[in-house]
């Protein structure tokens, strides 16, 4: 049996849903898997809790979320980094907003714990694509792990895929349904509705964000193949390098064009080279697919990917719950990834 | 730089793909892996050939696959514990042909690998789903792998989808399309062919075997869903056990029927149970699929599978080549896996 020391950074939805899981796959993780993975503390803007080995997740009533959230006392004197002094290691689990301006808070909270020995898992995008090879360098230098399998498309598993069940295999191309927004107004649009419709009762779903512009703009779609690129192509491709483009002025009579000829619409993120020797792009944009592509049938606010290699074809991968919790499950088997292999 | 014996036993069809994989692949898996993977020695019915350090996988002409197989000097009096003995440790591939009989003779040459402290990894169904328990204890026993990808559906990943990517997650239910034969013949049969016609089809383009009872008969699929649930849910289920019905005696008009219907007919391999507490079974049959589940717009002979869970919704992966190539891939994935992680 092993203890695992866990500090939880953020305390939205994702970090709320992450707290929940823990809670409730503690006893499974230590009899499937050996790990006792014990929540030490949560950082959030306002403060920090310090769950003391009495006090940990397990524990009853003090302990719902809700309670956390409104009634429980957050101290604001205690930093991350009093955590990561006294607990000496374990994973920071960064569940800080994706920030695509400037990488921040992720950039600090991950550097902080990489410098003193601690693994990161992350589901915050930012910083990982706007400062790509940093972090990547400053965790090789430590010998600890990133993993950002919550960051690029929650539940879906894109990066185990790419980089375990395909280990052997060149991969020559990689496209990406990734954005379940987007996804979900171009299935309702070619079910009849308009753009403002389709986008509007995706909201009213919870599934399109107030703010939907990062979603509809393609720049999540972007952020997520770039993420995905550079972990399993090793590349160290910015955001700012990647050709952008997003769903926003389709109109119906677009998708009914598309009908006609047959093909499906979707929000395509793609990485590909002209040779073997050219330097990996990546691009994100409306693409026609044909309807047998394995792609063209993920429909609703559903998500895949696709990699084409050269020993073992293509290999596409699709569903993954997209919500909070789907998020906060793809964190939690990075967390298991770290220790324990089949 | 860690040199990883491999002694290859089975020089059929998957055998020789994996020879001529290993050599394409050696330099890659150098540079990428850190693993230098010497094939020691091949043995087969009539005999072994022993490839010393000098002669190793990578020297030139002598060693074309066809030249090894027709020329070559296979020596009866070396056997596979030879091998075992003269190289201490690394990984026995066996590539013998899967016996749905009695399991031999990859039995057989499992358990002389494991019991000398060898990895196993298999291209060959049959012992591990006659059998299960026992290779799996002995290799607990001797602290050594079983891997299987290259059995459970070729270069198509099951095995570690369902165990790393949704690591943490608990599976409630798999359903696989894994047999390429008959998802061809279901295929053209929906084109308007009869089963005769779609099964010669099948036989002329290399999919279907000369004798497709097999496979026609849901055994393959029957097999693979065993092994994947014995390997991800960790059930000790036998073929014996399974409940297995194939595609024999469909007609033009059953497939008339299911298109009136608006749904998809797919033989469809599931793993199940009725409750929480109740025990696992295994089903294969003809199944009614919708047109949106995730299996129905699985053609031609690719295959696909999908896992159902608590945390992560369902997720599903389609595609791998189902060729020798495909096959010697899985079996290559499961040799780095063993070494190697991300």
């Amino acid at each position: 049996m092993e203890k695992i020391n866990i500090i939880l950074v953020g305390f939205g939805r994702v970090g709320q849903a992450f707290f929940n899981l823990l809670r409730e796959k503690y006893d499974y993780c230590r009899a499937r898997y050996g790990l006792e993975l014990e929540l030490r503390g949560i950082v959030r803007n306002k403060g920090s809790i310090l769950l003391s080995s009495t006090q940990r997740v397990m524990t009853p009533a003090y302990f719902l979320t809700e309670d956390l959230d409104t009634l429980a006392d957050w101290i604001p004197s205690i930093t991350l980094s009093d955590f990561l002094e006294e607990f000496g290691s374990g994973i920071v689990v960064d569940c800080t907003p994706s920030n695509l301006e400037n990488g921040e808070p992720g950039f600090t909270i991950m550097k902080a714990a990489l410098e003193k020995g601690w693994h990161v898992v992350t589901a915050s995008k930012g910083a990982l694509v706007l400062r790509p090879g940093e972090l990547q360098n400053l965790s090789k230098e430590k010998n600890v792990l990133i993993k950002a399998s919550g960051a690029t498309a929650a539940a879906l598993p894109t990066l185990d895929v790419g980089l375990n069940s395909l280990a052997g295999a060149t991969i020559q191309a990689i496209e990406g349904l990734l954005n379940g927004t987007c996804n979900y107004i171009l299935t309702r649009m070619n079910e009849g509705l308009s753009y403002d419709q389709a986008l509007e009762e995706a909201q009213e779903k919870g599934i399109a964000e107030r703010d939907p512009s990062l979603d509809v703009g393609g720049w999540d779609t972007a952020a997520k193949m770039i993420l995905i690129a550079n972990q399993v192509l090793g590349t160290e491709i910015r955001l700012s390098e990647a050709i952008v483009r997003g769903i926003v002025g389709i109109t119906p009579e677009i998708i009914e064009k598309t009908r006609r000829l047959d093909k499906v619409l979707k929000l395509i993120g793609k990485c590909d080279r002209e040779s073997y020797d050219a330097p990996w792009k990546v691009e994100v944009g409306l693409a026609l697919l044909d309807r047998e592509h394995p792609l063209a049938g993920i429909n609703e606010a559903n998500k895949g990917i696709i990699f084409y290699t050269d020993t073992m074809g293509w290999v596409a991968v699709s569903g993954g719950k997209s919500d909070p919790r789907g998020a906060a499950a793809a964190l939690l088997k990075d967390i298991i990834s770290i220790y324990w292999r089949a």
